[in-house]
This record gives structure tokens, C-alpha cells and sequence, in this order.
């Protein structure tokens, strides 16, 4: 159960005002670089309206694609038994990672058809990893000669053309990922050797690359990882938000995450992503996201994927529900293949949940939370609130009641968290449905009577059914 | 509305007992090479039993997996342009179709995997492309040198390690297809330029390799094809009908199909296939199977199908229920990838087939069409009868009535089947639902009453909706 | 020492007139299929007067090029420990020996700068493997699907073209070189497991394709391999025999060796092998031929031959001279890359023989063994004489005398050969140079003063010295 | 003809002396970053007495194979139809360069194998391309991720194994080619779009790269190329010699050339190369080389080349001759295949050049430029003298005349060089050739009586003879 205590309605206040209460920057407008500035830039609005996205994992992991995409590592760096075993069944001795790349063909990649795809999702962004820890940049980087798109594989430049064909959609924003360290890069590992007292990695490549890349492709999200072996100082992390922030050609709608070195995560950035597929079930001070797969065991292409390690639509629906209600995005993780292509069964959920956003998306997009996240009688209920109403609004406001789990048995629903608030009710319908529903006061709170599941059924309403709870006007003034 | 008028039923009758009733082979107890002989054998009856059964194409053409495993003669048979702007764009000049073999990699194949997927499907025979118009063999046939699955790409006896994965689950059937033809076999090239007046690839290539197939591995259905271009008496396929029903070490339990030489498709042979994906609609003469592909536009794997392309699973199990109404089986296909995989979204459509199966099975395995095919009221409602109560049984006889479209605006069916003999009617109910369903006569027939939606949802029935209705004896005496 | 006493004079006067003297083919002019009639038919002209050959072996083993072209024998075969260490360093678990072929690129392959380097270097006929004992075969075979050139690997007609390159040159016959068995061929090691009493492989593979290949190119040799396992009545070699010699296109002209079973070896054919590198330093009763190879230890291309490997062109002259005298056609091997390319080493021995051969030709070509065949007292001079002018001729006839090893010290040799009839010498020249040598007889002979060495040097004639004696008529009547 | 006048004595007197009476580095003995300082170094004794050195070009270009290692930039950079043809015909379309190098397999590599050609070739040094145009580096530099021998291709460090085996004949010393520039390196690009304004590149890539370089693997041979579009304050050349001189690990014995920018190639460095294949014929002031091919048209193995492009012994022999006499050492280069052999046709002119220089070293190795480089009357006679006894020598002192041409006619030789100083003529002898000469003084010289030529050759002395002619004292003075 995740009621909100009053502390945490204190704190959702905070997060949706954060831009008009903070300190400010420097008096010339500009950010210094330290963590007290930088923290005070205002979240732009796009990425908290957006709720939704999509990520791409796409790199010479597809190759082998075989366990993950850190396949590498596993292989040559833990040495990983089953890796080490694939390896020696199915390549020549002597086979590196790198000679992969000259199959990673992509002789199927349509920009266009995936952002499409993504369109039809729902989704409102979309991130592709510009360069994962192998290395390997999907754009022709200035500062990785023969390690890139262009050079070996594909031969194009992959973050230029989705940048163009995910823009050309009219409802999507471009974003990228790129991994400070490289496994094997041997800068990076000779740095690491002296402790990172040293910063030839940094300085020749990190640096240089990351500029070239935004200032080529104008991303609107630049999602870092791959930085925890070192100190946020080793990256001079807050130089570059203050270069993102200041100077960049998107620094009024750029945003990044928190990966930027030891003591970011979870605490910097414009979203926090504190740990792979975070969904804390609970409202968060600080704009968050939860970056999760629909491989649930990997980010990258494999093929020895099993149809049980796949999440339904009805578990994707539920993630969008629970991330949504506590403040915060989701990024729903793809992992097309080597031939460029993104296999039917990721597609398959793409589309049922963009038939259901389709429906309920007043529910997600552009909400807040709202004082619950999810309902004190029917914990498998999630709130959100519509985002135009605010919480001080004088007039009707609306609260969403994503009903995750289908009241089989009564057909009907209670929930706690209007308690205190019944007179407030002004309607209570269906997203989808076009008549009012019953309801009735109880002890507790109300209960809610469903339509016939067979005329639900009949409308194609399925996976989770959104409640559109209108209340009157100033009753948290009496409340 | 396909009723079944008298003669119908009498022709099914005959199907039914045609292993009684048809004269008998030669003195000896052997088949002579004519039709007349072959075609008295009785059906064996594991085969009409069974029911559904899993076909799986895999062929070099999974390596460009592009188009349909007719790859090769759509690209350099008929020239289409795709085909052959595809192979410019991605391969060198001069590349060849058996340049793709040695990338068949199959690195990934387990066929106990396979196998166990197969079993869940709730199938209950295999058929696999021994050797599909390209030529190649999945078995190291002693007639196909170099270019064989043990000599160009996997290395493996695919077709002996699927025999005895398939049998192994106790519950499949095991079976081969092979095509007679080859399209570039320069042997039957030669015999067509001379219009098939000789024959020296029926005599050096296809009798001595299918022989050594059947000795070899003893499959239990041989599904031929490619037969087309050529007179039977060119396959000389009566000749090898009766060393398959005589003299071949499965002589007991194999089935054979229609495809066998100018005029003996839907003619000659232990089951006819009629056309790919033959699914007449009314009840057949002769058993036959319907063969249909999951993929709508592919039988072998292809990288650039669409979701939109693959059949859904009320799709795929409204095929199954027309297709065992009319007294055919149905052989549903899967087309692997290279690496040996079969891809989740085909995996997903067998897992949610498997689980209707196990509700509803008793309404497949084992059944015999019945006077109706499908209702004269509600024509999505098809019919199978309990084989063990046979027509002219004087017991109890059960009819079962799958409801492939569900009944959203009335919750209930109409069915006008029943109108001459609803006193017969002794219960109803539904596969999978424990308790009896109310019914009561209409003018025309009757109308059954199905339980709540939202009940019928908690026990996890979808798809389609089997009433099982038990009528008491004699009746068609009386009617 | 190798002087040829008297029996020996008449084994070389029979071999002369073979044609003439030896029972004629039945009575219709055909030859009856018996070794009697077989052996009876004349030795075409031309291939005698040609005197020397190129071999070349060209084939799939061209691609590991390593070893030799029995590369998979020694792999998979008898597993020697070198060729298995070879592959499990350097592909991958699994690989074939098929996969090899679609490496077997042949892009620089032109047929037109093999024949001109071919013709250059003297040769008059020309030899391709047109299939090696791995079964590969260098045309689009009709019996060999999926395993040929035009398949797999260079897809050009390897066969077809070079016949019409070498033939182009209007100084060069097409032969073509056949490995009766397949190591791996299925067919052929079924029929070897029935201890070949059954002949499956023959009929279906060996007949056809053998016929096919004789039709389709018309070569003038057919050199034929690989027959050691079987009795010559398993390839049924007497029947083949008299199809070529009565019934082929190319029967008044083709000429074939001995190896077409046990037995046949060193006893039929047009011209005897008898063993690889067969030079047995002695007069033969029958024509036979000196298959040789440049690189002394394989036959096709190896990456890992040393220079030391190669004969020197002094060594190669000299196996040409001593087989010509005793009465051999030369065969000289050259193995050709995977691109299609002739190494510079194999062209500089073959253009340097040339130049020789340019100068010293009349001493080879058209030339026929004389009494002696290398002198009694310099061994390493080796004689040969002009064809046209017999044995028994009344006019003048030439006798050439080979010296291999300068005579360093003395500047002049002696010659035994002439010890009884020195009065017979009209003259002595050198080959290439233009005036008459000095010469006195000797107790034992004659002593011939060489030109200075550094006169010979002049003129550039290197490698050995050709000294022209022109005999007066009728002497061998008084011997 | 090439008659060093009185001038050109006085430098070759500077030549000889230049480590003696150059100015001193500065004052604390290091050597300031201006040319006058730098040029001030004496050259280290080893590199002017070894004469002979093997030049290797391996690259990723041994792949192709096909018309020189500047594949690449003909193919891509000038487009010239012959190589966009070659790629167009065998390669698939967007095929890159970098693609080719997972196919730089090196299988058949053996460093001690090569280094022991080298040596019985009777080099003194081997110069290895570390790195060329193409930027690919045969050692795992830390600055050129996934584009060197260890990452892709041979997947070992070629640059070690190589230095090892070199050393370990206690023959030869070990030396490094490196490109300064990259044809397609992005950071060279940019910079040379920036006019060279700026240095990423340098100071990103080139310093620590050679610094990794030269610290690793202590060559004593720097062989800069690649230098000419920039200046040479671009690429930091002073200040790099700095270091080399001052602080490299190898300061006292490395030579460098005179490839490091605009305005110093035949200026400064240790040593000149001027020009490919340099061979100016007459005596040059400051130390030089002649980098010279066996493929006269490559640098780099390619499958295209013919007999006639290699260089004959003869030629090669003459090549050293002529270099030698005047001050220069010879660079021999050999193009590995991508297999790691080199081909019998390399191996063959080096094993030929070998037993010359076993015969005649004395004539090269540690000799001194004479008076004389070629004769006034006889202009293929080249002339050294013995480097023990100097110019000022008091006692005897010893001219090596090598005659080039062999005298056929005459077979004398008529020298012009002495005709000022018959009378200081002790002895004449022939190296390899165990007594004296006879010889007589002519109007204009001397006349040289050779020995009888079939004498010479029963020696087994080849393709140039040296006539070593020892003078009395004192005569220089007196001259």
C-alpha cells in the first residue's frame, strides 16, 4: 500500500513548482558549474507532459546476440562460463568482439518504419544509444575511426537518420544515450590504472565526442550511464551540464539523467534514474524515470530469448500506471536485430499499448500525481491527476483511477482514497465508455459499479480500465 | 452457411467408414500400383485422430529470410525485381543462392526445445522440410552431396535430431515433407527440357533419396510437394505408393498427401491438401488437412514480415475449429530463424493455442464432424461430434459447439442446428465452466444462455467458447 | 649409368611403329571393349610430338592452401595431427570442408594470361583438373549440384573458359584431368562398403558426368585418377574405353592414361603413368608421360611452400631432357591461388624454360629416343634424335646430346655414345650457336671443345647445352 | 657517369667526419628543438655501416590485395576506375575498407620465419610499417581503438613478435615505419580543413602514439612518412626530434629520416630518403637511403602483380652497388601476403642477394664512399673503399671496383680511376676468387684480366664481381 503521507503531498507540491522556486542562475543567466546552480535549472516541460518514451538499444551485441548486450564483458572480462563456451562452439580462436561488427548489416533498418512504430506506441520520445560500452558510436564519430556505423556494419550514419525520420513523426522528441567509459578502450583502462588521477580518456574522447554529438544531432534527451567506476570529478561532469545548460544549441530543452559519475545517481540531473528498471511504487521528490525492458532479462537483441521472458501488455500497462502515478517517465526498451529490424513480439506490445493510450492517454500524458498514487482499499489502483486542474485550482479538477486488475467477482470497485471527499464527486466515468458509471458512498469510501464486462469487452476496452473521477471545486481548502 | 444436405451426410459416412467398407487389396494383403488398389487403404487412424499438427519450413532461405522461402526462384527464376534489388544491394556480385549455406548457422537449435514448445501447443504430429524446392537436405543424404545440412552450415542431422526430440515428448507424431522438384537441379532440368520423357532424376536422385529418408528415419506422415510440372507417372508415384504401403518399415502407420504428379492432388493419397491453406468450408468426400502458415505471406522465416502479418490467435483458432468441423486436420506452420530459434511472437500464438487446447481439446482430438458443420442460425458456431458415439450409437452422443465470435451484445447463441431435436437435448454446457447453462427452444432452434462475461474472464477462457451440448439416443432414427 | 643395350634398341623400334605394326580394331574399324582390341589402337600423333605439358591443379583446396591439395583427406581422413591443428587454430568448431568454397573466389582469374604465360613457356598441351578427388567439379556439372564452380565459389565456368583461352593460343591442346573416386562422395563409399559389387556411384555419377564433360569441352587428353581403390571392372573401364575411341567426338585425336583400376596402372592407355613424378631414367616400351610438379611437395596451391620447395629451373630442364631421351612426354605442375593468379615463381620457371625451349626445341619437340639414352661416359649428357629421320634412314640424321652439367674444369666433354662410329660424324654444333665446335675422337669416343663460357654467356644460353652431332647415312647397317 | 670532382671529395671528407666536427649540442648536452641544433648529431655508427635493411609494408591492404597498399585512397579518395571497378565486381555494395580487416587473418605468420630470411638475405636492419596511410597499427596502440592488429585481423601484437625475432638473430637490428597523417582519419581531416591551424590530431593521436611507440618497443629505426601536406611546425617535428635525441629510451642510437613536414625532407634527419626509390648516382653530402621495391610497382603485397614487375637479382645487386658508392644505404621492401608468407618470388631475390653479399660484404658493409663512385671509362664499375683505413691513412688502403656488366667479349676490364695512381697498385684480386689478378697499366688506366668465365662460374660467382684493389700508402698526399 503507497498512501502519501502529508509529507509526500508537501514534496509533490515542491517537484511541480521546482522551476519557479529555485534559486535561480547566476545573475547573467548562466549556470556555474557547480551542483547548487545547475540543480536550480527548471525541468523543461516537454519531458514531464511526455510520460512516455521509447529506448533503443542497438549496437554489435546484435551480432552474436546472444545473453545481453554486455556480452563482452561477460565473455572476455568475467570470462562468464556460458559466454566463453558460445564463443568457442560457434567462432574461429582468435575471434574478437570487434570482428563482429562487419555483420551487424542492417541491410532491413527503415528509420522511418521504426519511428512509426514508435508513433503508433504512443510514445512521446524516443532514445537511442549513441554509443553503449563497447564503444562502438552509431554516428561516424570524429573521435572513433573504424569503430562506428559508417565505417564498419551498416555503413550509415544509424543516429542521423532516426533523428530525422523520429522528428519527422510530428509527435516525437530525439533523444540519445551515450556511455562515458568503454569497457575496453585502453585510454579509459590506463586512466582507470592511475586511478583516474589522469584524464586522457576525458579530454581526447569523451569530452570532444559528446559535443560533436549534440551539436550535430541535437538530441532533446542525452541519457549518460556508464559512469560509476569514477568520481564525478573524472568526467568533469559539472562543467559539461554547465556547457549543456549555457551553451549548448539545445540547452533550453535539452534534459539528462543522473549518470554522471560516483555521488550523481539518484541526486543531479533532470531526471533520476538511481538504478536499472527503478519503479519505486512511491511518489519521489525529484523528477524520475524508470527505464525498463520488454526483454525483461536483456537490453540488447538476443536470440535466445524465451516467449516467458517477455513482458504481456497487461504487466507494460501496469509499469505505465505505477511509473506514472509517482512522478514518474517510462522508457520502454527495444532491442532490434542486426538485420534492423525489431522483431514482432516487441512490436506486438508497442501496438496494444498504443491502442490503450490511445483510449486512456488523458489519463498519462501531461498528468501530475496526485495526493495518492495508488488506492488505500484497491492497492492494485493507481491515481494520477489531470495536469491543467493543479491542486490550488478554484474549479473542477480530475482525477484517474487506472484500475490495473478487473474485479472479476463484483464487477465493481472500492476505493479509499475519495473517503474524506465523497461530496466532492461530481461524475465518475470510463475512458472509453460514453455513459456515466453507478457509484454509491460506502464506510469507507465508494464503490463503483463496472459497465457488463461483456459490453466493456464489446468496446475493446481491455488490459486496464481508467476511472475519470470529476470532483468540485475547493474542497482541498476544506479538506 | 454451409448445412450439410443429405447427400453430405452420407458422404461422410463413407469417410468414416472407409477402412470397412472399400475393397480390400490384392489377395496377398498387398497393394497393386494402380489407383484403384492404393486408394482402398484405410486411413491410419492415429493420423485422423490427431488433428492438429505443427509443419515447419527451415531451409537455406532462413539465411536471407527475406521475401518467402521462394527466395531463390523469385530471384533468379522470375527476376522479380525486389529479389533482385535486394541481393544488389546486400551481397556481392556473383553471389549465389548456395553461397547463403554456409552462413545457415543454426547455432541455437535445440530440438528438444522445439519439441516441448510443440508439445504445449497441444499439437500432436510434426512435419518437417526434409528437402524443400532448393534442394537441400536436413539430412546427410547419401544423393545430395555438399549440399546437405551435415555438409554446408548447421553440421547437424537436423532431421535426426527432430525425429527423436518430437518422439521423445511421448505425444508427437513424427513426419517429413520433401519436395519432389528442385528447381535448379540441372538432372531435373534436363528430364523437364525433354519433357519428362526420361527420367533420370526420379531414378538418381528422388526414388533412392527418399528411400534412404523413410529407411533411414521412418517418419510417419511424408508430405510430398513440387510435384506439379510433371505427369505421376513421371515420379512413377504409383510404383512407390505401394513400396511405402507394402514394403517400406512404416508401412502400418504412414500417411501420404495428394501431391504426387498432374492429377492426383485432391485426388489420390491417404489425405488431401487440396491447395496451400485449403480450407474449404464444407464438410469433405475424403480427409484432408489444411495447411496455413502463421506467417500469412511466408512459409519459411522472414526478416521483414509485419506484425500485421501474422495471424492472431483467435484467428488461429477459429482455423482450427472450421478446419476440424469439415473433417480435416490442420498443419500450422512455423518458419525458424537461421540460428535455429523459432521467434516468440509464432512461439506465443502455439502457447495460447496449447492452452485453449487444454480446455478445449475434447472438442478436436478425436472427433468426427457432424450433421451440421457449421449453425444455420449463427454462423460462426462450428460443430465436431464425440468420435467414440458414433452416428448410429443408441446411447448418449455429444455435439460440441464452438462459438468463435463471442455473443457481446446478448451474452447469449442462437442455434438453429438443434430446431428438429431439441427434445433430444439432455444438458449443456461450456468447456472449461463447471456448472450447467440455461437453455430454453425458440421458434427456430434454441437460445443458450451464456454465464457472465466477467465469470467466463476469471476462468481464463478466451478465443472461442465451447458448448458442449448431450443429446439422448436414437433420435436420428426418429427424425 | 644408363645405356640402353640391344633389347632395349628393339623395345624403341616397336614403340615407333606401334600404329603401324599392332592388330587392327574389329573388322568394322571399331574397338572392341578387351584390353587386346583396346590396347591396339595407335597413339594419336600429336600428343608425341608435343613432348610437354602444364598440369594444373585448381580446386577448392586452393582456399585453406595449406599443405597440399589432399588437404581433406589429411584433415578428416587420417586425421594427421598438422591439418587438424591447422583448422582448430584457424576456423571455427564445425567448419567443413564444403565451407571452404565459397572462399574459392577466383577474382583475378583470366584465362587468357594463363594460356599466353602457358604458351610462353613452351608447353604444347595443357592439363585441368577438372575434378579432384574432393569432388568439386570446375564446370556446372549436371551431376554435381551445389558443389561446382559455376554453384558455388568463382561461378564461372572454369573448365569452358580456359579450354577456349588455351586453344585460342593456336599453340596448345585442351586436356582435362578426372578423379574417378570421391573421397566423401556418399555414393562412391556406399558402393566401396559393398566392396564395390555394387556400382551405384559409377552409374549415376562417374558414366554421366565423365560423358558429359568429353561432350560439352572435347578436351584432347583425358587424365584420369583416383581408380586405385576399385578394379577396373567396378569403373567399368573397357566399355568407357571404346565409347571414347569410337564413339566420342573426340576419338580420332584424345589420348588417356593408365589409371582406370587395379590392374590398369603401367600396362594400358594411351600413355603410361605408372607412378606420380614417374621419370624412370630408361627407354619404355610405351609411351608414357612425367607428371611432375614445380613445387616438389603438392600439387595445388599451398601458402606454406618455401622457396627451397621449388625446383630450380636447371632441375626442371633437366627432368625434361631426361625424359624425352627415354621417351616420355612431360607433365609440369603448376597450382594456382584462390584468386585465380599463377605465383610469380611457378612463371618465372615456366618463362625461363621457355627461353630455352625457344633455342633448344629442336632437341625436344617432334624428336624421338635414339640408341642411347644418356652417354656412357659423361651420364649426365642425354640424347635424343630428329624424328624425321628414322632409324633406318638412307640419308643424314641428327642425334642431340644434352649436356645438363657444364663442364666447369675442362670446357669440353667426352661422348662414348659415338665410340664406334665416329667416321659417321659430318658435324657438331651448338644449339643458338652459329659456328661449327671443335672436336678430335678419343679412345673411348670423342672430346668436344666448348665455345669460351663467357662466348656462351653472350649469347645467354644457360641452364644446359644442346650439342647438334649430324650423323652420315648408313652406318648403323655397317654396326 | 659520375666522377666526383674535387668539391665533392671535400664533402664526402664531411660525411665522414660530420659526428667529429659538427657544432656540439648545447651546453648541458641536449639537444635544443631548432634544425641547427638537431642537424648537429652525429649519425649513430651502426645505421652507416649496415648498408642493406628490409623494408616490410603489411597492412590491412594485403587483403585486397590488388594494385598497392594505397588501395584505399585509389579507390575511395581518387576514385580511379580500376579500383572502384575491382571493389564493384567483387565486393557487395557499401563495402568499406575497414571491412577487409577482419580478414587480415595471418594465419600462417611466423616472426622468427621472416627474421631468418632476413638475415640469411645479409641485411643489416628491418624497418616495419607500424602504421601507414590507413592508420591501422600492427601493435595494440592504446590511441587507435579497434583498428589495429590486435583487435581485428591477425589478433596479435606483429610489431612485438616481430622486434623479438629480429633481435634474437643477433644480426639485425629492428626499426619502425610510421605514417604521420591518415587518409581518413576524422581528427586529420578537421584539422586540415583548419589549414592546420589547429593540432587535435597531432596532440590527440600522433605524440602519444609514437611515444607508445618508440617507449615500447625501442626501434632504431624511425622512419617518418606520410609528413607532406602540413608543415612541419604542424606536426611538432623539432620538438619531437627533441625528445628523441634528449629523452627517448633509444637517444643514443635511433636514426630518423627526413619525412616530418614541409621543408625538411632531404634536409633534415639522420638520414635523407629524398624521393621513393632514390638513387641520385653520384655522392651525396649528407647520409641518405634508397627505400626501394622487389615489386617495382608496389609497396604492398598485391595478387595482381606480374614476373616482369620484380626486380631481377641482377638489378637488385646492381642497386646496392650503385647506392652504396654513393654514401648510401639500401631499404629492400618486401609486401607480406595477408596469410603472414612471403612469397617464394621475394624470398628467392633475397636468398640470391644473400650468398652475393656472403662473397662480396667486404665490399659493402662498414665501406666508405670512395673517390671515385663509378669508373671514368668503364661506367658500371661502382667503387667503395674499406672503411678501416680512412682517407688519411698512412698504410695500405682498399678500393672495391664492382662490375656490374660482365665483360663477355673481352673478358677484361678497363678501369679509368687509376690512371693517376697505377703505381700504387699492390695487388688485384677477385673476391670469392682465391689468386691474384693479372692486370697492366694502358694509356688511360689499367686493364683487368679476368679469370677464364667457366672458372668463375664453377665458383659459383654471380651476378656482379668485385675486384678488390689494394693501394700503397701515402699516395692521397701525393695526389
Amino acid at each position: 500500500m503507497h498512501l502519501v503521507r502529508t509529507v509526500s503531498v508537501c514534496l509533490a507540491v515542491a517537484l511541480v513548482s521546482a522551476g519557479v522556486l529555485a534559486s535561480a542562475p547566476a545573475a547573467d543567466g548562466r549556470y556555474e558549474p557547480t551542483w547548487e546552480s545547475l540543480d536550480s535549472r527548471p525541468l523543461p516541460k516537454w519531458y514531464d507532459d511526455a510520460k512516455v518514451g521509447i529506448f533503443i538499444h542497438w549496437g554489435v551485441y546484435a551480432v552474436p546476440s546472444y545473453g545481453s548486450e554486455w556480452f563482452w564483458i561477460n565473455w572476455q572480462g568475467s570470462k562468464t562460463e556460458e559466454y566463453v563456451q558460445f564463443m568457442r562452439n560457434n567462432y574461429k580462436p582468435g575471434f574478437t568482439y570487434q570482428d563482429f561488427a562487419s555483420d551487424f548489416t542492417a541491410e532491413l533498418f527503415n528509420a522511418t518504419e521504426w519511428a512509426d512504430l514508435f508513433a503508433r506506441s504512443g510514445a512521446r520520445y524516443v532514445v537511442l544509444t549513441s554509443k553503449h560500452h563497447e564503444g562502438y558510436t552509431l554516428w561516424p564519430s570524429t573521435h572513433t575511426f573504424g569503430w562506428n556505423a559508417v565505417d564498419v556494419g551498416p555503413h550509415r550514419d544509424i543516429v542521423g537518420e532516426l533523428a530525422g525520420a523520429v522528428r519527422a513523426t510530428g509527435q516525437l522528441t530525439f533523444g540519445v544515450y551515450y556511455s562515458l567509459f568503454e569497457w575496453f578502450n585502453r585510454l579509459y583502462t590506463a586512466d582507470k590504472l592511475h586511478a583516474f588521477m589522469r584524464r586522457d580518456y576525458v579530454d581526447g574522447k569523451v569530452w570532444p565526442e559528446l559535443q560533436e554529438l549534440i551539436n550535430t544531432y541535437r538530441p532533446e534527451v542525452l541519457w549518460s550511464d556508464g559512469d560509476w567506476e569514477a568520481p564525478d570529478g573524472y568526467w568533469r561532469a559539472k562543467e559539461f551540464f554547465a556547457w549543456l545548460y549555457n551553451d549548448s544549441p539545445v540547452r533550453d530543452t535539452i534534459v539528462t539523467n543522473d549518470r554522471w559519475g560516483m555521488g550523481t545517481l539518484c541526486l543531479h540531473g533532470d531526471f533520476h534514474t538511481c538504478s536499472d528498471r527503478y519503479n519505486p511504487g512511491v511518489l519521489q521528490k525529484h523528477k524520475w524515470e524508470n527505464a525498463m525492458t520488454i526483454d525483461r532479462k536483456s537490453w540488447g537483441h538476443r536470440l535466445n530469448a524465451r516467449l516467458e521472458d517477455f513482458v504481456t501488455t497487461d504487466e507494460l500497462i501496469g509499469e505505465i500506471a505505477t511509473t506514472v502515478s509517482c512522478g514518474g517517465n517510462i522508457l520502454i526498451n527495444v532491442g532490434p536485430t542486426k538485420a534492423g529490424t525489431i522483431e514482432p513480439i516487441f512490436a506486438e506490445r508497442l501496438v496494444e499499448m498504443g491502442r490503450w493510450l490511445k483510449v486512456n492517454g488523458d489519463a498519462i500524458y501531461k498528468t501530475q500525481p496526485w495526493q495518492y498514487q495508488n488506492d488505500t482499499l484497491t492497492g492494485s489502483v493507481w491515481y494520477t491527476s489531470a495536469k491543467g486542474s493543479s491542486v490550488r485550482d478554484n474549479n473542477f479538477r480530475t482525477v484517474f483511477a487506472i484500475v490495473l486488475d478487473y474485479p472479476y467477482k463484483t464487477n465493481s470497485v472500492r476505493l479509499g482514497a475519495f473517503s474524506n471527499q465523497v461530496t466532492k464527486i461530481v461524475q465518475i466515468t470510463m475512458l472509453g465508455f460514453n455513459t456515466a458509471l453507478k457509484w454509491k458512498p460506502t464506510d469507507d469510501g465508494i464503490l463503483v459499479e463496472f459497465p457488463q464486462k461483456n459490453e466493456i469487452d464489446r468496446l475493446k476496452l481491455h488490459h486496464a480500465w481508467t476511472l475519470k473521477i470529476t470532483l468540485s471545486s475547493r474542497w482541498p481548502l476544506r479538506a
